[in-house]
């Protein structure tokens, strides 16, 4: 297909590439600075802008991979700019597709699930992808370019993808604090990091095998009031930890709440 | 080495098989049922009990892979049965080593840093171990036998295992609550909890190469502010959740304080 890329950072970046692998025309590659456009029209062979109005309508598909809160605003230029837009597709977990509705007849969502670093090389097969449109012929086009990349594809609507984001806070940002967490007690009490980290694989390994559920393990849902005050006693020096530690002993055994309060 | 089991509960289990796997001699296994001691044993070639007071002494060291508070408790009944007690290590990174002072002049800590599941194979090689004892020839003796496992093999004190276990609490237990919460709304909004996945591993292995504080992303770092409040309403239903939300947010960003209660 014949794709431009609106927003050349982490994401845009990652899907212009991986299409343009993929066998994939990028036509043109759009970014606010010029130099981010021209880095991923480099690798895609594509034309750089850092003019909205400067884009041709002729391609298959847009992708806006702008920051949220620019989605509605990029489209309401290039709908003034551009004589008729062709499918406008954003990538974001959080916004529902209607932002685009009143700016193309076709508009939709191709969401990857995953979380974009410089530096990772990820393989697209691995990563799921969520699409919708509004209309079914521009849904099924959604659908066939991401399984161009990927081999799990799902239609997904924008309730499902608002709850799915909002999980996506909790197993990755949520999840990454409480790494954080680790770190800071492991330079705050003078041991290594390292020793955590095939804990934190291990633990993330363990779900795909099993429902997480039944993996639950800890003084928590034991109920086992000895170390949880033990390590609560440990946690005196920084509130912010030891109430973390509460609520989410709570949130695992809401029992407890009586019992956690006496302590 | 000549050792014996004590417990063949999930951390038993793994210590014998391995142990046995790295060419040392598993004397004895005791279990409180007979049924488990004899597992282990028939893995292990070793004898198994489900009396403590029929263990030889006869060994290098003991190893109690028991639940914490039967730590004690073992080691005391030991101490009554058997005329000298060898090298007692126990495998708990929530116990003090001095919980087996009373009972024997040589006593330590054998804890490996992982999470054990029946039918889940972990490498030793790559579980960081925890050694320490009172006696440095005993240290040695333990390190000794955990390099014959691992090449991460740490001394490290009482205070310092403390503090790992509890941020062990946090990296595995809570981590693995924050899947649940995943897959609990995946459940509620109809939409499949595989779409996580690949999110779940990527998060787990970027902290294997950055920080985590550098890799932290979302809507409480940024401050976004639209973005939680969306967040927060989708949670409505769920009060507990939505107590965890806010509670992990302004663990994130305490800056957000006011303006989240102002929500």
């Amino acid at each position: 297909m014949r794709i431009s890329i609106i927003g050349a950072g982490k994401v845009g970046d990652f899907l212009g590439t991986v299409l343009f692998e993929a066998g994939h025309q990028i036509v043109e590659v759009y970014n606010r600075s010029l130099s981010g456009a021209e880095s991923l029209a480099k690798k895609t062979m594509a034309r750089p802008t850092n003019e909205l109005g400067a884009l041709s309508a002729d391609v298959d598909i847009m992708i806006i991979s702008v920051k949220d809160d620019a989605i509605q605003a990029v489209a309401d230029k290039l709908s003034v700019a551009l004589p008729s837009l062709p499918l406008l597709a954003h990538t974001s977990g959080a916004t529902p597709a209607a932002v685009l509705a009143p700016f193309s007849e076709k508009f939709g969502v191709f969401y990857p699930v995953q979380s974009f670093t410089f530096g990772r090389n990820l393989n697209p097969k691995e990563i799921p992808f969520c699409v919708w449109s509004n209309k079914k012929k521009a849904e099924n086009d959604l659908e066939k370019l991401a399984n161009s990349l990927s081999n799990q594809v799902f239609k997904i609507n924008d309730q499902q993808r608002a709850s799915l984001h909002v999980a996506a806070v909790f197993v990755n940002n949520f999840v990454n604090h409480l790494y954080s967490v680790g770190n800071h007690l492991a330079k705050k009490d003078n041991w290594p990091f390292e020793l955590l980290l095939p804990l934190i694989q291990e633990t993330a390994l363990k779900v795909q095998q099993f429902e997480p559920e039944d993996g639950q393990t800890g003084p928590a849902i034991r109920g086992d009031l000895k170390t949880i005050e033990a390590h609560l006693t440990l946690l005196e020096q920084t509130p912010i930890l030891k109430e973390l530690y509460q609520n989410l002993t709570l949130s695992i055994n809401p029992q407890l709440k009586n019992k956690l309060n006496a302590l």
